[in-house]
């Protein structure tokens, strides 16, 4: 099922139906949409060591933010961000509920895995769209960047699914 | 050409000649390997964001090792940790030189991408012979984690070879 925090999104081929300028909106909305889920989830989470790991995500998508609005200041000097309505992928939105124990926060990381996967996939697209080797260099950047999340949020989801030995293992100091 | 903060180690197949005491005696000396050599690189790294990246990664490590005393204490209990003197794949040790300019931090950081890519599959080696989905689970948890640390290093890496780019885009503020 999916969750109130998930909008699923145009399919990634659709990817063409769009202008560089609209799809760079796209990608700053959504980083803009994931730190917003992010910073909604770590509040919400108890565990110390997963709450750190979520606040990270939160920081580190602020700052793709940045990067993307300063490739789009060098592309398109002088405009202000168009912003379209439809967007590419899952978008995730705040978490504006309490959470109701360990499983709750389980589907919530499969489908944040599932939209950094999708905007890896994102990034690699516009790496073969936008012109010159160091705008290539930057979307190849972004989409590494999000596959890191990716398996960083793997990894903790894989433990979570046994939440007694998470709890063992990551609670407790050695 | 290899540096001098990188030994070669074994390749990934001869893991068989080794008992999974010794191959986790053998994670644990990594770990603390590559914590040395990310928090030396960082002592000796310049600019502000890749300073960062790499003392997250120090970090990261140090948690890796106490997770993987806190598996060892569980298969061997009271048992001193055996480190055997050969290793599996690329071993890190200490950046103890100043580093010559930015092509110097591009080499490290390729090696250091080497490493960890050879760690992900060490672990998921470590997975296949582990017995228990909780073991199991934890080595596909520090795969994942390996996994994460190598896309985020090939992210930099990127950027790093396009060194005005990188300058322009990490350095200054929006």
């Amino acid at each position: 099922m999916v969750p109130l925090e998930l909008d699923e999104g145009l399919p990634l081929e659709r990817i063409k139906d769009f202008s560089l300028e609209e799809l760079l909106g796209m990608a700053i909305k959504a980083e803009i949409g994931s730190r917003e889920f992010y910073e909604s989830l770590a509040q919400r989470v108890e565990v110390p060591e997963l709450k750190r790991k979520i606040s990270w995500l939160a920081g580190e998508e602020k700052k793709h933010e940045e990067l993307l609005r300063r490739i789009y200041a060098k592309m398109f000097p002088g405009k202000e961000v168009v912003f379209p309505e439809e967007h590419i992928g899952p978008e995730l939105k705040p978490v504006a509920r309490e959470l109701q124990g360990v499983q709750d926060v389980i589907d919530l990381t499969r489908w944040a895995m599932k939209a950094e996967e999708i905007a890896a996939k994102f990034y690699a697209e516009l790496e073969n769209m936008v012109e010159g080797e160091d705008k290539k260099r930057l979307m190849r950047y972004l989409s590494d960047m999000e596959w890191g999340h990716y398996y960083n949020l793997k990894a903790e989801y894989e433990l979570l699914l046994d939440w007694e030995m998470y709890s063992q293992m990551m609670h407790v100091g050695p």
